[in-house]
């Protein structure tokens, strides 16, 4: 995996080693569908529910498997991690049931849930004020006064192998499920690019026709502008959508080497939208998705015209959401 | 499984070989837990998501188990069924798949949701009036008139052959989780019997020590009165319960037989407690139950003495709630 540079990149073989770590911890979660939605979308839709996944999200996939590979000194100094919150989570839980002292930053305005649900876990939280502080400076400081790993959210090999065992369920499910499809778009919730970037090594190798395609809020769509002009791209706003869990500035250069590469043209959708998808999927499939983990259902349901194919993978990537905002979800199925 | 009277039971042979027709057809739902909800209850928690199933309620397993067993000269005629809504949709959707035409009798009060999901699914839909009309006798008629083969909510060895095919799960997926017990019990949401007596009869092959518990709403708890008394007892009233789908008269004498043999005493719970247990799912398992869905999760966490064993597995059997009633769920997470 190590080119001429140095640096290790993540690659069907990385993925596969990570699957074996995950075996037995993290769940599989199910590929779900409703015939009310296939309606919507004007195809079939199949939702990989990784909301159902431990701790709410699909980060604890990566946040274990970059536990995982580090040394056994290392673990014993033990971890930090910044995040708005399913990052934060996933480390926290992979952190203690590996017995390994988790120390996480989050930004003080983070859901109330993921704040609690991250303490819950046994981590040491540090919160910062998101508009004053550089949270990467505090991040490299608290790292290396205290001697700990950095489990990066998205732009770290081990990180993306993780995420990336989605795709390799994906593949077989939909295998199971009898989707025979040559080409076929799987879109994925997009912040920094570790589950979209992991999802499509995944893919290459298991079903080469299909196209990973990102989704993000509008107006943070720096995915998507990085892709369409092939380099890498910046948001100027970190806040100002209620998808809060794929607000991210940029994509990192490995996430975005392997989207470069492999993604079709990234997608955008709005906050309403978000609200809508996650409303719908209450309603057909039962499951609770936050907004951003909702992102890639709604291009799915309310963008149909975007999309290549006779069908449509979706990945709900999250649930965390505090129930003033679901509230506000349910209330769009009156509209 | 014909008995001297003539009447066929169901067994583990009915039900592996529902298991069979089902197979490729009905999802494998997932088993979920989460370490916040093994705290409320003092012992791992784990919970069997039938309302991940297809139609949102395990209902469809025992419809689609029943009409693969019917003659072909029957399926040609069609079926008619009457239901407050989840067996509706389950015999309408697999009605549907096998190109049946059926008809359902069903409460003008019923909710909306189901109502709606039940027509979309193309069945035609009678209402009644649940205060002033025998919905049997209305069905027997219906059946009659039409020619139309009756798919019985619950008392029928297809049926519950059908719902049996989740304790095969349930045994295979606690195997799988390292869940070791010689004792345990399983909570069942409990209106007819249909599901709990599947389940009885299945983990009794498959997992002998482990117990079947009913769990009913406060008021209407006929099967724990039928078992502690060792007859079949009825509730006085129908009406005045939100969990909906449990409300039930009394056993059928199949499941009354099978859970008289097999099942512990039976637990009730308030509408309140089924309230606060559908709000910690969403917020701890990120799932959508409907309060009669959430009735073995309230027993689990909110009446932890009245239950045996160092774990309890509860089914969470059914998901398909109108909004306001969610919306009542999530505003006891403020209390």
């Amino acid at each position: 995996m190590a080119r001429d540079d140095g640096v290790t990149r993540p690659s069907i073989d990385t993925i596969e080693a990570a699957a074996d770590r995950l075996n037995g911890h993290a769940r599989r979660t199910p590929l779900l569908n409703s015939p009310f939605l296939d309606e919507i979308a004007g195809r079939p839709v199949w939702l990989k529910a990784e909301s159902l996944q431990k701790t709410g999200s699909f980060k604890y996939r990566g946040a274990r498997a970059a536990l995982t590979a580090l040394s056994d000194e290392d673990r014993a100094r033990g971890v930090v991690a910044v995040s708005s919150g399913n990052h934060a989570q996933g480390v926290a839980l992979a952190a203690k049931e590996l017995g390994v002292s988790a120390t996480i930053v989050m930004p003080a305005d983070a859901p109330a849930l993921k704040l609690a649900n991250t303490r819950a876990f046994g981590a040491e939280v540090i919160t910062y004020d998101r508009a004053s502080v550089d949270r990467d400076q505090l991040v490299e400081e608290v790292a290396a006064e205290r001697g700990l790993s950095l489990v990066r959210p998205f732009n770290d090999p081990m990180v993306i192998s993780g995420q990336g065992t989605t795709g390799l369920e994906i593949a077989e499910q939909a295998s199971e499920a009898g989707i025979k499809a040559d080409h076929l778009d799987v879109l994925v919730c997009c912040g920094g690019g570790g589950l979209s970037s992991g999802i499509a090594l995944a893919l290459e190798d298991r079903a080469p026709g299909w196209r990973v395609r990102t989704v993000e809020p509008n107006g943070f769509d720096d995915v998507a502008r990085s892709i369409a002009t092939g380099a890498i791209q910046s948001n100027n706003q970190t806040t100002g959508s209620i998808q809060d869990a794929i607000l991210t500035q940029a994509p990192g250069n490995l996430t975005f080497e392997v989207l470069n590469r492999l993604a079709g043209p990234g997608l955008a959708i709005s906050d309403g939208d978000a609200l809508r998808a996650m409303a719908l999927a209450y309603q057909r499939l039962k499951i609770v998705l936050e907004p951003g983990g909702a992102a890639a259902l709604a291009a799915a349901l309310f963008q149909p015209d975007a999309i290549d194919g006779d069908a449509v993978v979706v990945l709900g990537s999250g649930g965390n959401v505090d129930p003033p905002i679901f509230a506000r979800a349910l209330a769009t199925l009156n509209d």
